[in-house]
């Protein structure tokens, strides 16, 4: 089947990469704002062709992956729509949903997209980020299928599940809710931890002497782009908020723990967080 | 020569490996509290032998490890001294050192102990979390180093140097506020994080399927144990407290701008979030 990815980053590249490796498209067209960008994406091999009229790439294609940021996403997607037929396929890769629902809500093409978000990523962006077997082995949420053709939905769960990826499903509402916690989250942690050490710590070379390990762990999320998280902030807002929220009180628990030197509870605490070895051995 | 460690998990069982390794012991003796993890340690092949005499095992070392939890370490350490000789040369591998260097201030025999701190580790412990290569190429701290006799230093500088380890000098403030920076606030991020996912996150089977890998990087750090960390926030507490502090306002800013929708200053903050690339590629 010939696919068409609008959008060349991190997400749109490495699945382009995923899909020729396994055989799942004999011919991937890209559409790609950024001239640069797109000119490196050929240069790199991700796309065989790049199509510069957005309906022309839609028209050409069996299924239409829309891999751009979330802000653009909202306005891209019905675009896309708009000039998409009854027997095409449209996915997007987002990692937020309730927005992107609703902004397609009640589009007569409505039941050709299938909303999927396959849950994995690096702290890199661009064409240049895109790497091989990024999806492989994970998982991706498909969300209110309800709302899509079935045909449509079979197709995108046999290409997910050829790569192959674990399927699983949820609604867009919760979806968001859960996405806050076990990723959303995280990048904000990290950013702010970037930000404390990079405004505590002003001799930068005793940073780069002295990280180790788990210290790069925590803090590697931070190199992620604004242009892509921001964006998913903000339409994952008031999820990201309850959960930040949580994660002050628990911050500022351990700090109390600490400052009040009960180390018995400092140990109890510790101990319930080690209870993420179970989910996450 | 003969090395004696005291402590035979993580990092005394590692250390043991890379000595082995890099043959840069002939015969390596084991001292460890505990008979299961003695037992283990052998079984591993972590030493040579296990000695159940503290002094025994240092009196027949050339240099002896002193491998144990923070709180054990400052009573550790002065009576292995008691035992030293003038000849022998003695080492810790401990996360904090402030109180440590107090512990031993007066000590007749301090000119043969040199405080050491290999800036590596995993989130595991026990004797079966002994890596082969955790220490190489890594950075390793000595500190007030001029409170050593010279040729304890030049014996300690030449055995991490030939790990290989890159050394660097810091006093025992300077060291204990700088880990607070980039290892010890981490941890403390990190086991809130598992308590906040833990905490909102009701259903783990969700986590576990929809956990990415940014996800398991920040949170990975919450699998530490209690009684390796809280001895170090214990030892370490009011730098932690403050570097804590600075990281609670760098959350509640990122909030605050979320919450007020102020877009372009979260772009901001996560551009100087971004920066942390500059020192950590």
């Amino acid at each position: 089947m010939t696919i068409s990815i609008i959008g060349l980053g991190l997400i749109g590249g490495s699945l382009s990469l995923s899909l020729r490796q396994h055989r799942l498209a004999q011919h991937i067209i890209g559409v790609e704002n950024s001239p640069a960008h797109a000119r490196r994406a050929l240069e790199l091999g991700l796309v065989a062709e790049i199509e510069t009229d957005l309906a022309a790439a839609v028209r050409r294609a069996d299924l239409v992956v829309v891999a751009v940021p979330m802000d653009a996403l909202v306005t891209v997607l019905p675009q896309v729509l708009d000039v998409t037929e009854a027997h095409q396929v449209v996915i997007d890769v987002g990692s937020t949903k309730q927005a992107l629902l609703a902004a397609v809500a009640g589009h007569p093409r409505r039941g050709r997209f299938v909303a999927a978000h396959p849950m994995a990523g690096t702290e890199h962006s661009g064409p240049e980020a895109a790497i091989s077997g990024l999806f492989e082995g994970k998982t991706v949420v498909l969300c209110d299928t309800a709302h899509s053709d079935p045909d449509a939905v079979r197709v995108v769960e046999q290409l997910f599940q050829a790569l192959p990826m674990r399927l699983l499903y949820l609604g867009g509402a919760e979806h968001d809710l859960h996405t806050a916690y076990v990723s959303h989250i995280s990048h904000i942690t990290s950013f702010a931890l970037a930000l404390t050490v990079l405004e505590k710590e002003k001799e930068e070379q005793r940073i780069f002497d002295l990280a180790s390990g788990g210290f790069e762990s925590t803090v590697r999320l931070a190199k992620s782009a604004p242009a892509t998280w921001v964006p998913i902030f903000r339409q994952n807002r008031l999820n990201v908020l309850d959960v930040l929220d949580e994660h002050l009180h628990q911050l500022q628990h351990l700090r109390e723990l600490l400052a009040r030197e009960d180390y018995n509870g400092l140990t109890d605490s510790i101990q319930q967080a080690n209870r993420i070895r179970k989910i996450l051995p």
